[in-house]
């Protein structure tokens, strides 16, 4: 899958992208991230790519010009017109569904704005997506960016490899991680739960279950679709609310 | 502010805030942003960091040790004990809210977990908070850790310095930003709305105004608190929703 990213800050791009399982999936040609330098496409002399807001106001809002110049020269590289996907607090907030949905694609176009803003009427043309990754305020599209690959990439085929399937981590399923262990068997007193090192299976299976269930009860209960839930899943839900407690019992009091 | 990110990719979190309003900030002195390698911790001749998780599973825990002696070594810094944030699935959803919190603190350390997750001890032993920054899974804590830097950082006085304040952005309103336009004053054939050449600062005010409450309408009503809004904002907003209409025209029909 190939994602090309249009900023003003490529080496930013470019740099966290080169790291961990999204710089050896590009490695190995299952994705690709293209930073665009929206800078590159101005025709100012001094290269300038922003100027004053009409209708006044604080900050410097990004000319379509640039932007659009640097979209067509991007797209040429896809064989079929790619999504663009503006990142912006108006968008749609990202879910774990959405970076399913954007995988199936075969490249998307990402467009980072900067300042206050961009100019509406680029905007209007180009994108096809806008996508928020939370509710809060950032310095740029760059990190949404950044984010928004990296949740995809992990769904398309093969970028995970040998390390776990994109299946059993959080939010795939509707259920929080249950904690980890590992060496050593004792670390400041701490010994790892013993059911852990039982070599029991299905019991390990269950308590691992019936902590997923507590944590998410205790920290995310909107999460819970009890509709959704197997059998097992209902019966350790509903002994967990009936008995009121947390089952695990925390390493230390911090 | 001070900012200690404990991690395997310092080189990552190094690059990435070494630009715009975060570099700036950070060359100023009013914030500074340290990463602090984890495997530099460890007493592994190999420097392994992870190891197998007890009770089987795929992937691979970061080990306690490592972390807990970077973690020491970070808080020496701090003249009082600092918060200590890892990013998680597991936490609270960051929020504008949370970010304008944690500006007050003097300073903050951030855990960014990988692998398939953290011993849940040294979890337990030494993390005040947890924060997610959403319903998606991510490599890394460092995304999620560089994205919260920005959301908290820009709240701290004198980041933001001549460019807008945090007031009069997304989110730290009820509402979502008015479309922006720049030069030139027609763009592929469409023009800047006239209301904003109008030199008219109360009608320009009221239109950006009605730009906002119906985007907001449009695309996250969640958002809205109607027992929040001032006179004029209700006004607005009930004109709308009688209309039935969205006030903008779209510049093209993509």
């Amino acid at each position: 899958m190939r994602f090309c990213v249009l900023t003003l800050f490529p080496e930013m791009i470019r740099n966290a992208v080169s790291y961990s399982v999204l710089g050896r999936a590009a490695a190995a040609g299952i994705i690709s991230v293209e930073a665009v330098d929206i800078r590159e496409y101005s025709r100012d002399k001094h290269k300038h790519v922003d100027d004053y807001p009409f209708g006044g106001g604080a900050g410097m809002v990004m000319q379509p010009q640039p932007i659009y110049d640097a979209y067509e020269d991007a797209r040429r590289g896809f064989a079929k017109p790619p999504k663009v996907v503006y990142l912006s607090p108006q968008g749609r907030v990202l879910n774990q569904e959405i970076a399913r949905e954007l995988a199936q694609e075969e490249g998307i176009i990402l467009l980072c704005g900067h300042y206050e803003g961009v100019d509406q009427r680029v905007l209007d043309e180009i994108v096809t997506d806008e996508i928020s990754i939370g509710d809060f305020v950032l310095t740029g599209g760059e990190l949404p960016a950044l984010v928004l690959i990296d949740a995809v990439a992990r769904m398309v085929d093969g970028v995970l490899g040998n390390e776990s399937s994109a299946g059993e981590e959080s939010f795939s399923g509707m259920f929080l991680e249950y904690p980890q262990y590992t060496r050593p068997r004792e670390y400041h007193g701490m010994p790892v739960p013993e059911i852990l090192m039982s070599g029991h299976h299905a019991n390990i299976a269950k308590w691992r279950l019936t902590q997923s269930i507590a944590a998410t009860i205790q920290k995310r209960p909107d999460l819970i679709e009890p509709e959704r839930m197997t059998e097992e899943e209902r019966r350790i839900y509903e002994k967990i609310q009936q008995e009121g407690e947390e089952p695990r019992v925390k390493s230390v009091e911090p």
